[in-house]
């Protein structure tokens, strides 16, 4: 069973259009791999053009709401956005608050929201005072833009116009003194040209380079069609109890595609810091998320577009292994090549096997060209091991060698049970189907990672796993086609249906399968598994056929 | 730019508890893809327990909703989940209707809920035949599960109780006359033996086979300790305009986890619908997504537990390429080794060679030693030209051999203006750590894929365009310390910053990267990437050490 992801619940606006509100913070939720609640403080009718009308919800049903979800499920982080009115401004932080000292403080990212992109005011003026008065004590950070920002300071008697880095530091200072822990200062609205940042300079000063980092990358600066701006967003995080600021610069966006930006910033910052991450951490990390998803954002709607929330995941091209089916990657190759993999395994050589009936020339023919086969087998395990970089797999792999190898000789004197000498064995010609088949786990073994050249050995031996194992399922049958006892090829069945052969056959799909799962497969990988998978039904089913033939 | 992500709408009820309603809708279409917008009809404050209290919205609102979105986003696919009360069903198919008429229709999935999991009634009885009147005639697929069915059934008079498969395939037939252009009618709450299923024998009736596929798996049977189930869930799909039912059966999964299922396999269809595919298609991937959730859920609350919506994604490891980075795994990787390649690209070497001050020995050794290293280089890219398994890869590495080949004779005419013979080329005895980084070339070609021989020979080649840039830059600069004109190693920075040089650094960063895209890698392979790249670092780094020590 997968780990569980951690909760967060989001108390905020809903966003009809899906680009901010509860429905950015959703989005951001389930892309960072957290598990979403949400209690909606109003309605939005809107798109990316406006607010059409808005909807107010009782504040005692907010309160409900939050309570449904902290009394039942086990919340790791908090975000509020927009809280609309001073009622439910104080709904929210009673009932917080309860919950707070009833069952310890969850990390809670307050994101001061009062008026949208597109301008449109998303917070009754008289609210702002009860949100400074009774959330930011409760926030472990608060995530105001410019334009909050100099709301927040004016209302509060500080110096309030934000216009450069000097400005934002001493800003995001005031502002922690409103209640909060820390305050994360959003530079969107601001243009830093580059030069002013490097006029920063103090001890209490941090700046995080990563993001606009330049060192010893002259290669892709100059073979980047795409100048680099020299206009920079910084975001500034101010910590109260280091009496700390880090600043975050990053190269300036130009994109219209910034709808939700703020609800998408304070999403993520809740489930960094529910998952215990440091503030420095969580803003590096929720600061990034976001940027690319502004970078990455695709046309929607005819006004300003909504962030791609979903730039940083893919989709898993095989199902995770669970009880009810622990061999996911197997059974998909086996499903998709269902036709050709039952010509393999049901094939007229076992069947006539399975009666009895084959022609003892094309079981000799057959047992002969494996002797040769079992060769390549053999040096292909040991390409495996020549391939592998730790003891555990160049072990296992060498211990298929010698396995092989004591087959090899068991394999000779069931051969002189038929009355084939050793002799005659090493001295029939191979097969070009053999060599066909044998080649080519050679060449796949050079070609490809040590994966892939599992994958093909695997599907030998899982091939003869499941013809034995069938066999002996229909011979237990009442009335069964296949004949046991007294079958002249009694012992061939016994051994691929018996234990030791179906130990190494669990073995191989607890390899592939682990192996999967470790170093889950891309679209394009995953294709090229399942041609090499297909290639091996289509050459074992040849081997067959030879065998019939006597070709 | 990546392409646009489809638009869903969902109209529904909020969940406060995250895992049904609006908030299951919104993962569900993340996790598939599509961009999520949303009509909220009613607000529950519920958690996995139970619904502790519902607000409903007003019609009008609900209505402005849907036109918000309808008016500015170009949806592909809409459902209906908890309706309410008559006036929101009333509203909702009106505004549907008149979007429809002037703007053409969308796949519209009609999920008739009724009850909640928990057993709360979610939708006012007298609101059931407003639906069916308004709602249905809009639909190309409604989802009733056994109790709603039943429900509607009772109400328009047709038999209603629904045990057997036969019951189910009645039942969709007759639902379907309620004016939906078709029926799914999910069989989560009814258990069908194995047998049941064996016996449905209709030309009416098909049965998809591929959630029970069990031909020729006797090896997975055999080695999966968990017992094959006999009881199935059976989900049957009424295609009207066909008169043809579509039976899906399932192994039944014992869980809890089911809050929310109903909502989920809507949403889900609606994203498959909405990318144009088949009803029955649609059936197929939204049930598979939607049991998989059950399966794979971890547990979260007290009660009903929601599914796992995140089943089906994984974590990106690099940022998609864009205008503002078109190497994202170039950059990643470099900023992740930063004090490595650091030490590499600005050795002291490079530092004495730019600036002319470099021992004339040093050099020597150093382009005696370059010499056999380029004898590693070929070989190392006619192996990846061995490993691959086309004429363009083919082609684009030996060219480079023979590209090596050449710049091996100008190296030796190059060395001959430096006193030494091919002679003495060919007898220095070669160095240790030469020898070290040729043989990690091709022992990575050995153990890995192209990609990875790719990964470490591209090291080796930006690491000189990096050099080779830096000083020319640094040289650029007003008083540099860099002396171009007149220094002995002109030619040779002139090299690798010229044309020619660049031009391969160019084709090998769009390899890399262009692959890396196609191939995104695991957590685990990037882990290999940045492993063998950091190696490269190193490895450079200690020719470097080697030329200025002589060793």
């Amino acid at each position: 069973m997968a780990k569980a992801a951690p909760a967060i619940l989001t108390i905020a606006g809903s966003d009809s259009s899906g680009g901010a509100g509860i429905q950015a913070d959703l989005k951001t939720f389930a892309a960072l791999g957290c598990y979403g609640a949400s209690a909606i403080t109003a309605l939005t009718a809107q798109n990316t053009i406006g607010v059409q009308a808005v909807h107010g919800i009782p504040p005692d049903f907010v309160s409900q709401q939050i309570t449904s979800v902290l009394s039942d499920i086990d919340v790791r982080g908090l975000k509020t956005g927009m809280l609309f009115d001073s009622g439910i401004i104080h709904a929210v932080a009673s009932t917080l608050k309860e919950h707070f000292s009833n069952n310890g403080v969850i990390p809670l990212v307050c994101d001061p929201v009062s008026v949208s992109t597109s301008g449109h005011t998303l917070l009754h003026p008289d609210a702002i005072d009860t949100m400074m008065d009774e959330m930011f004590p409760l926030a472990c950070l608060i995530t105001p833009n410019k334009s909050e920002a100099e709301l927040l300071l004016r209302r509060r008697g500080f110096p309030s116009a934000i216009n450069t880095v000097q400005d934002m530091v001493t800003a995001a200072q005031n502002l922690s003194a409103l209640g909060s822990n820390a305050v994360l200062l959003k530079g969107g609205h601001i243009s830093i040209p580059r030069e002013e940042l490097r006029g920063v300079v103090s001890p209490d000063i941090e700046v995080n380079r990563d993001f606009i980092f330049d060192q010893n990358i002259e290669i892709l600066q100059a073979h980047n069609s795409e100048n680099a701006t020299n206009e920079l967003v910084v975001d500034v995080l101010f910590i109260k109890s280091e009496g700390k600021a880090i600043l975050y610069p990053r190269p300036r966006l130009v994109s219209s595609n910034t709808h939700g930006t703020g609800c998408t910033l304070s999403a993520a910052l809740a489930c960094v810091l529910g998952r215990n991450a440091t503030l420095a951490e969580a803003t590096a990390q929720a600061t990034s998320y976001t940027h690319l998803g502004i970078e990455t954002a695709s046309p929607i709607g005819q006004g300003f577009g909504p962030l791609n929330h979903l730039h940083s995941i893919t989709k898993s091209l095989i199902a995770p292994r669970r009880k009810g089916d622990p061999f996911p990657l197997t059974y998909s190759l086996i499903r998709n090549t269902s036709a050709k993999w039952s010509k393999y395994v049901q094939h007229e050589f076992v069947i006539q096997l399975g009666k009895g009936t084959l022609e003892r020339s094309s079981f000799l023919h057959f047992i002969k060209q494996d002797y040769h086969y079992l060769k390549y087998y053999a040096r292909a395990h040991a390409l495996l091991a020549a391939k592998s970089d730790n003891f555990a797999p160049i072990l296992a792999a060498t211990r298929i060698v010698l396995h092989i190898a004591k087959e090899s000789s068991m394999h000779t004197s069931y051969c002189a049970q038929w009355g084939i000498t050793k002799e005659e064995l090493e001295l029939t010609p191979e097969s070009s189907t053999t060599t066909a088949y044998g080649a080519f786990l050679l060449d796949t073994g050079l070609q490809g990672d040590t994966m892939r050249l599992i994958m093909v050995l695997a599907a030998c031996l899982l091939g003869y796993g499941e013809v034995g194992l069938w066999l002996k399922r229909e011979a237990q049958k009442p009335n069964s086609w296949v004949v046991w006892e007294g079958n002249p090829y009694l012992k061939w069945m016994e051994d691929y249906s018996g234990e030791d052969f179906q130990n190494a056959v669990k073995v191989g799909l607890e390899t592939i399968e682990s192996r999967a799962a470790a170093d889950p497969p891309s679209a394009s990988r995953y294709a090229e598994w399942l041609a090499a998978w297909e290639r091996c039904t289509d050459l074992e089913k040849s081997f067959w056929d030879m065998a019939m033939n006597l070709s």
